[in-house]
């Protein structure tokens, strides 16, 4: 196998990613600006069919009415010349401080305000350019101390904001939906919504919730210590799965955004399992940032580098998975007994109840003594991922 | 102020939290069993309103009919001599080896079975008790390794036996609602549901979703690196803070289950704070194990520290807020601001994009060099906190 | 008592703090640039007795020697005008791109001996304004990746630099001691030399040890979930707190740098209890970043909080080592018995095996169930810190 | 390659890994007892080369002089029957309710001198079975609260204990030395020196430093999120490397002790790399417990496990450094460039200043923008763990 990713592969990459400067809490940019025509065109010729941008990505903050028409020209240009789609867009709601105390849950009103105009009118480029998902990460939406956000107050007015995006939309007849971004904290000392979980219960309390999932980043859940690979399978159990952001992270500690597989290899390769397994179709969209220490060569290996590893995963996986051994091992486990249901079809409560083998009649003794045999099984895993079977 | 609890507090502890005997992963038991009659009787004593309990810590696992009714009837007798009140009853499915790999969850489907007669056979206690909350703490649901458990198919289970109980309390005409505690992890090496965000995201997925809501535990939010307050605020913004489990954690280690105020002292005001002004009305649950280098004074001790500790920090909470300073620097933090409507009443998408007032007049950088006076505002906090203040 | 800080109780900060600018890794600076010599005057009247500083910080990157000499002679004016000392300098080796790698540690020894030169011209101004300690933060000696650098070749050339500074301090006759800053990540995905321990091992391999300790900063040993008052101990066991760096932290996550008492409150208590019984003579300095929400007011208000909280600590502190009630705790857990040697004077192993009421006659059981009473004794601890006592 | 494990790859396993029977602090035992001459047989069988024991593994706490000698010659003759050497032994000073403040550093003093002649006579012990190291975990040494441990009283009397052992251990000619296993917390709230970096520093403040050394385990540093090969490298610096413990940890959570691979795949490769590279000679150990979902065949598949894993990494790792792509990417990435000495042979700090081209012609500009070319080098190294290379 190749390993050579193709537009089929659906890689997909930030402007923001390849075109981060460097600039760190100690430290100033190592890199110039990237013109975002070029990074269409390089990521292009890696293999990526798309690409994803910030407003601010595309077009500076501030930028008149004219050089933002040119912006988007050049864009479209690149696009044109490439094929390169765009499937995703966001609304840049932290950098500028506006924002400092957050956008749709700040304290003034009038910032909160201006933040719905900022993304409604980046919704409507994102329309014109095709995306069908509309990523929102409240990156300063929180707090660093006890008394300077009323959190159930906060809820309301992030409910209010999407609640008025989600009508916007409907209203516009834009094919697009919401996938919420969901981080513990960073850059404040906590986030509103900080995991998958968090996301996922304040969505069903939206107006309009089908329209919105979630759009879960690696090292995010990552940073409060969760796995990764449950918090999504807990999105696709609940439909939920609209977007995903593929980084890599060393544990609990800031946010690293190092590329796809550094940092957790496991826990990517049970990623990529999942994904693949669960016939996941949505694009497989790296955010990360190219470290500090390169140049445009690092910064476009470590985009090539994303994708050879979620490929040499992928081709990893399916041979677990296709592997006679694993198929036994996963039945000692009795990994298939848990897709039965507990109960027999149209079994009541009362049913239950009279079924002597399920309580006076089971013996805990017995069953307590069998062997679950996961440890051959995650031996057989660590094999295939290493290529070390047979 | 005495700081001395009464009844009306609603304090109210684990028969498994002072009866803990001092077990852990390295060590023996450092203390003999403590009789649940005796337990009822100290903590009366002490001026709780009310114990909870695992069937097993009443009833040891395995105990003949006979047995069973003797340990009920001296357990009546003790509450019926103190007045106390069982306000929540739980099962202990984690224990006995033939939970090592879950209970509602587990790849067995006879353990899946057994474990719902157990919970059915001690929600029928638990009612007969008066407890109108009934907790489930999934602590073995979950998995170490990536094979070992197909998550959406557990989350299939889990839904299943929650539907299951659900119809049951319901056919019988008990009044108890669910309460489920998430964990991130421990003793399993990762647990389902992990935060109180994925167990309110679970919940609406239940053919009965009105009967449940979440039992968040201090330290199980603290291991994730979470904000305990944050979560509960979204609990309460939900509906769905049915019970909560009181105590102390230093950050994100092993389950230190410390009694109340230990740990982050700052994260218990704010949770006080929070829980006093939002009016909850259930009882304050202390779920904590009193350090196995502890005799039963220490025990006793420690049980008085955290209804002590409560009082005090629910007493600097309501000279918080009482206090004019604290109103003025509230304010100046635009912290009542947030409570107003980001929308005007009836306010649609056109009529925002309309108001030029929002974004084309809007000026960002007079609005980014307001001061939000966070600091100011913190630091009178803390002065409250450290009864530091005047 | 007032809480008014005077110069006596020895606070300083860092130019660098109240100087801050508000860039984070997500936001651009919300805060103009201060003007050191201001700075020096508004601690000044806040009640510190001094400021520290980065040679950048001072003096800008890349600045001819004319403007060198003007910025440094405004900072006298000021430090003459206020009678501010100057306690402590160092360097800035990490904002520069030319540090992405490192300083000491890079990789390109070209860039290791500019760093060199740099420090070294720094020295020389820390000495003219009467500094004692010269900090070491290696921000940048670290890696992300596995074969990026060669740990043990990294070590060499560390202590390759610090055996070349301190003869350049020796030969200079320059009344300087140097302080390593440990820090375990960020910016670095791992740093060298990541805590207290770690510094301390390492200085015993440098050639002039006797000029060497550490500058324990709370957050930075925080970060890697350590208990900050026991590595203080530990440095002070060892006789090598040498400075320290107060400030605020909540857990795991990335470096909050919050006013000192903010984060852990508790482990601020024990920490002022240390140094103050401890008699540490140094300066209590802070070392933390006013929060970008924040405006001037909001910066001196959080320089005051952080010696305010100091001083209601210490007063805290005091009265809980003066109460008699905790002094018969402290017995009643036999923590005053720690002091007494485990062994007879000159006893020799041999005499040792000889006595058997050490073991033959010692009965573990009954020493098994004698009580340490912590509980109650960390009762009254709370009680004092919270002044809740009486 | 076979990864088929001789003795002459030097594995070890503790007696009490294979043989824990899976209490943990939620559940009761799922396993029984496994006899050590057993242990001892299988483990010979499949292909490791020695075991380790604590005391009370062999022998169990409070066995008679006759029952000791029993169990002695048990395990003798199974050492006989199979080859198996005994090359590190160490002291069970936690189990027992006697330790539960700690041993060498409990405030009661005689509990300390009661552990100091358990250890002695387990020295004893281990030196007529031939270990050549004796570790020294101190798991109780710490505390939950701050008044409880006098740290400073505690390091002393820590002193004090190994101080006793050395001169024991010196005074009999034991060919012995002892290793210190550092853990931040986990069974006591903070452990004393709870780092690699801690227990070296502790180490030189001993009256025979050259007879300790460190015995760091995989899980306990990365349970402070620590880079376990950074800690590696800098005990081999410092020439205190006497021995290691290999398992698995998912990153800063309770204890996992997994088996060698299980967690962080990429740091185990890089650790690997580093004992294959550096020439460490001593065992490489294993110290885990098998998950208690698992019977004595899943105990043998996770043993078998930790050294198959070791040995493909070990392959990789070789064919990672004889790749001429990657040397090369190591010269690009100036790795090489830091084995070279920072100063010129015998180059002063004057003539240091003297080189003006080290700062006054030095172009840090220029030198800011040379890539360090790591992210290349890593994708090297991910291809080479995943062999996927070619």
């Amino acid at each position: 196998m190749s390993f050579q990713p193709t537009p089929a592969d659906k890689f997909s990459f930030g402007l923001w990613t390849v075109g981060w400067q460097g600039r760190d809490p100690f430290g100033d940019a190592t890199r110039p600006a990237l013109d975002p025509a070029e990074s269409v065109t390089r990521l292009a010729e890696l293999g990526a069919y798309g690409v994803t941008f910030h407003d601010d990505d595309l077009i500076p903050f501030g930028a008149s009415q004219s050089e933002r028409e040119g912006h988007i020209k050049r864009f479209r240009q690149a696009l044109d010349a490439t094929g390169m789609a765009v499937p995703m867009a966001t609304t840049n709601l932290f950098t500028h401080p506006v924002f400092k105390d957050g956008a749709f849950t700040a304290n003034d009103r009038d910032v909160r305000r201006y933040a719905l105009r900022k993304t409604m009118r980046n919704i409507d480029l994102a329309a014109e350019l095709g995306a069908e998902t509309y990523v929102a990460w409240g990156g300063r939406e929180g707090a660093e101390s006890g008394a300077a956000k009323d959190v159930r107050a906060a809820l309301d007015r992030f409910k209010e904001a999407f609640d008025l995006l989600a009508e916007y939309v409907t209203e516009q007849g834009y094919n697009l939906r919401f996938a919420l971004e969901p981080k513990p904290n960073e850059p404040r000392g906590d986030i509103l919504l900080p995991t998958v979980g968090h996301a996922l219960a304040f969505i069903e309390r939206l107006e309009r919730p089908e329209l919105f999932g979630v759009n879960p980043e690696v090292g995010h859940e990552q940073m409060a210590g969760l796995n990764f690979p449950h918090g999504i399978a807990q999105a696709l159990w609940a439909g939920k799965l609209f977007h995903i952001d593929l980084n890599g992270q060393n544990g609990i500690k800031f946010d690293q955004d190092l590329r796809f597989g550094a940092g957790d290899l496991r826990s990517a390769f049970w990623l990529v399992d999942l994904l693949e397994s669960a016939g996941y179709q949505g694009p497989r969209h790296f955010d990360f940032k190219p470290p500090r220490t390169e140049d445009f060569d690092g910064v476009w290996a470590s985009a090539a580098g994303c994708m050879r590893t979620y490929l040499i995963l992928k081709e990893r996986a399916a041979a677990f998975r296709a592997d006679p051994a694993v198929q036994e091992a996963l039945r000692a486990s009795r990994v298939d007994e848990l897709a039965r249901p507990t109960l027999e079809p149209g079994e009541t409560p009362a049913a239950l109840l009279a079924d002597s083998s399920a309580f006076e009649d089971f013996d805990p003794e017995a069953a307590g003594r069998r062997a679950m045999a996961f440890e051959a099984l995650d031996q057989l895993a660590t094999d295939h991922l290493l290529a070390a079977r047979g």
